[in-house]
């Protein structure tokens, strides 16, 4: 049965766990069409992995089978999940890396991976990517049905990681935010939906950051190519959210942030 | 309809960037196989891109679809095309990626994508890997033809980079180069045409290599293995350039040059 | 005809020598299942590749080519070889990269690549990968037997890099032994078996790591997440030896040692 199966690790590209894990999907479903979704991912950032699904998975088929394992519990008592959404499946530990996605897609199961049939022979308390997530995965994608997995998981006890909504006084045109996530590029996502932004700050060009003890000026522009060397800009990002940037640059060498600081933008004029 | 689509980007392994134009491309066509080329390449840097395309896509198979998508101009007034050759297509912004390809590759047709129908709903002016690549390159797998994406343009308005060809002065043996690439090897690829330092250094065997106001002796070589410990090579590399290498080592961090560097080749022995 | 093509190499992804590979491959052979099995490995480390491979291939299924491509002596006189074991085949330089999984799998066949109508027609003497293996991997796959690549060499002429056994003294609980391999995460792989240690350490939980000349504490676990801030670990890891740790953590960082380095542990309590 064709079925694609997106992967999604911080295994990195120097060993040999990522391998392991399509060797035993195509062991068990020849026909599963293997994406690496990103494997580079900060390693035990649970956080910043939820980002990353949150931003890809819904440009991927229907029915697609997401296998995410950031999963620095591995052997502990967190449970191997499977989630069923209106429109795909989600396999991994239940740590939260589910917590964005879960804002958007209808859960319609959840069950546990608890059948000594759908797993390795020898199942480790180290490498549940191998011995767990990678044959259910394939399982699954041979049609076997998410009820013979294991017992039934409320929603409610799915892990959700706090993330923060914006303070926005439009009035005062000022958003006390959040540092969602910075890309490889430096891009300083925050968590001001792009929509309320682009509605309320017609009028603006010039935005005042602040965070920590600093202030920065950041001067509105609507693409990356449009700034000057080294200037800090604010634009709407391909995520949706506003964003801080610098054109063939990095934000986040320059204002020094990380993900989850609280930083201020005020409008200036 | 099946079809070789090959992604080189800029985006790097620790984001979703990758996985959203791989769930896009598998979307619109579900049995397009998806190659990735490369993607770590460095940031922003169009000059090496270009290089690493031109090395690269002559073996692949006929029709094969390029997405190169390294783009800083992004959702500025660079215009996204689509090249027919003989042999393939490509697809990107047109912003000097394609200089080194097109010096091989007769091109048939260039079209700009201009066409909605065949872009995402929602086209962003900060991700058009996402927006317009992807979904080009799957509708143009699906038989797509290319004249439906939009308006054509000239060959003679393609972007290409300056890519300077070496002073070669025969009888003196000496070569004023300039620094091609640079791999993750270290090997330092020079412009000069390996055939041509062949066939007129058949006597040679030590060189000298002035760059900036520093002098290095390297020795000719055919191969890596053939170094000692630290030793600066001068040898035919697999581009078919005349490289600088080290073997088990790194040439770059020896002789401290960079991509677009002037350096001169002369025979001493 | 379908089959499976992994690839391992430490080419990196910021160049075009993965995509050159797999453009020969797929032209070769258009129904070749081109599995990446890892290309970041450490540059020029026989040693790491020949765990890394060793750890994984026994995961994919049978008749699985891999091709592996860490090859410093490319273009001198080690040989290019083909393997066929009773359930895989093993496409690479003979230079040690196969001394782990020998210990494993019966071989059947060993030959020489020789023949140039299945190498690429130009053959460099610095890219085997693009003009050897990859063209007689995508033979293979095809069906073409492997008597016919060249001739045959004997299983003991291949080279075998020593992998030391450690020393153990099971009635005083010390074991001399030496670090295989350090993960991308810095766990400190020995290799000591997992199973002796197992059965013989089942009354011990401190250990004493003695490593140059310093003095570490390790606490026996089942899992990494047992582990407190900074504590280092004694675990049996996933590919079944015993493992030096840090949950969350890097355990090279924190006792600096490297691969092939000598270390005593000895059960404290």
């Amino acid at each position: 049965m064709e079925r694609i199966i997106a992967l999604m690790t911080d295994f990195g590209y120097s060993d040999g766990y990522i391998g392991v894990m399509k060797g035993i999907i195509l062991s068990i479903n020849p026909n599963a069409i293997i994406v690496d979704l990103a494997h580079n991912l900060p390693k035990f950032n649970i956080r910043y992995a939820a980002f990353v699904l949150y931003t890809a998975y819904k440009y991927f088929p229907k029915n697609t089978i997401f296998v995410c394992v950031i999963d620095p519990g591995v052997g502990t008592s967190r449970e191997a999940i499977i989630i069923k959404t209106r429109n795909y499946f989600f396999i991994g530990p239940n740590n939260g890396l589910f917590s964005l996605i879960l804002k958007e897609e209808n859960v319609e199961e959840v069950r546990k991976i608890e059948n000594r049939k759908y797993m390795m022979p020898n199942v480790s308390v180290t490498f549940h990517g191998r011995d767990i997530f990678a044959p259910a995965a394939a399982y699954l994608s041979l049609g076997i049905p998410i009820e013979k997995f294991g017992t039934s998981l409320t929603p409610d006890s799915l892990v959700m990681l706090p993330f923060n909504e914006p303070e926005i006084n439009l009035t005062k045109h000022e958003y006390s935010c959040e540092i969602l996530a910075i890309d490889s590029f430096g891009n300083v996502i925050t968590n001001i939906p792009g929509d309320i932004f682009s509605h309320n700050e017609r009028e603006h060009s010039v935005f005042l950051v602040k965070i920590h003890n600093e202030r920065h000026v950041a001067r509105r522009v609507k693409t990356y190519g449009e700034g000057r060397k080294d200037e800090l800009l604010v634009l709407i990002g391909s995520h949706g959210f506003v964003e801080l940037a610098i054109n063939k640059g990095s934000a986040k060498d320059r204002i020094k942030v990380k993900e989850g600081d609280k930083i201020v933008l005020q409008a200036l004029e």
